[in-house]
């Protein structure tokens, strides 16, 4: 371990600042060194959750993505330009971590398919690594549905819409609770395969949960495939209930 | 809608105080009422959690189970006994409603296989309940073992112990990261499952995520087949990562 600064992985929530853990709260507040991801152009998600709660002497480092979109996931050059950027980001971390701590921000719970992830693997051995969970995305939409969503025995299952159909349909038959993320223009494919598992009726689709703006609505009742990132479809278990 | 207070289902998160959200901390800190569930005879997790945080004038109302594990949850002496008990509960925190606000304390996140769900059923058309959603026991536990839990298109499956042997085998290789919670008197069927799987070398035993005596081992080395409550068997995802 060569840096004397601790590198925190610190889970932000969901996105309703209220719903960032009290060590969140404090560690993001008395931070002097503040890194996060974003989009070129974009002021962040995560980098938004905080807005007004960062110390003004605090240094942001902001990670900006090369590509997010603009190259499909399974070209070479998308890898090869997330592992340029992803190594480029650790030094940058590193640096940082030789004037003392480095709090990085992440949307979520970091150790659920968070982008941490990339820097974590890549700092072991390099700087003591510290990481915050956070309450997931997923926890905000289903609470904004306003019904429990899984209970007793159900068995819970976690998608990606960038799965294909076939594999969609089959692990959504494979749970009681069904949850759909990264849906973007995967949304069309994700209602063909609830289709197909005998679940379109019963699907709620949620954006931004706990935010502001959250939206919440049967999926049924979505006129259109427009999904934002932060989106989900949720269908809720029907366990045991005495 | 009869009473005037609203009726609050508070996430509290995985045990760690510090782990509570800012709305839980504010609202748990604030409230007049306060009401949990425990086992008689016992403090209860919730109620632990929140030590020293309640104001000195809050009412407390515990909610305790007639029965845990006394009773088979097959036999209808046990459903019947719950359903008593959820019964009796709702008119417990309807009678303070009247008064004003009332806090109900919640382990991990309500709408996730919580027991708030049962009050949150019963109370529909006769207070207003609002749910603050937590940190899951389940993601302590994986940021306790160091190491992401699931990534790029990973499926993710939870699972409850107390599923039959064969249940638990299929699914397991359903998923890509899977959690298994419930464990207690099932943890051997549970390793039985996890062979049949071809998952046993790479999954992780989980006791008291977060806790100060949390116990984190590759199930592998657990020797004994004592699994407390609050324990979780753990397989991380090997998802695609750049």
């Amino acid at each position: 371990v060569s840096a004397p600064g601790v590198i925190w992985g610190v889970g932000l929530g969901p996105g309703d600042p209220e719903l960032m853990s009290v060590r969140a709260w404090r560690l993001v507040s008395q931070a002097r060194r503040v890194a996060y991801f974003r989009k070129r152009g974009h002021p962040g998600q995560a980098r938004r959750i905080v807005e007004g709660l960062l110390a003004p002497e605090a240094t942001e480092i902001p990670l900006e993505y090369p590509v997010t979109t603009e190259i499909p996931v399974e070209d070479d050059a998308y890898g090869d330009a997330l592992r340029a950027f992803y190594a480029e980001s650790v030094e940058r971390l590193l640096a940082a971590a030789g004037e003392g701590d480095v709090v990085v921000l992440c949307e979520g719970d970091p150790f659920f398919y968070g982008s941490f992830m990339h820097l974590h693997e890549r700092l072991a051995g390099r700087a003591a690594v510290r990481v915050v969970p956070g309450i997931t995305g997923m926890s905000a939409c289903w609470t904004a549905t306003g019904a429990p969503f899984c209970w007793g025995d159900d068995v819970t299952i976690v998608l990606m819409g960038t799965l294909p159909e076939a594999t969609l349909a089959a692990r959504m038959r494979a749970g009681d609770a069904v949850a759909v993320m990264k849906l973007g223009r995967n949304l069309p494919k994700v209602r063909r395969a609830l289709a197909e598992a005998g679940l379109a009726d019963r699907a709620w689709y949620v954006e931004r949960g706990s935010a502001a703006d959250q939206r919440v609505m049967r999926l049924a009742d979505k006129t259109d495939d427009a999904a934002p990132y932060f989106s989900i479809v949720l269908v809720h278990g029907r366990g045991r209930r005495p």
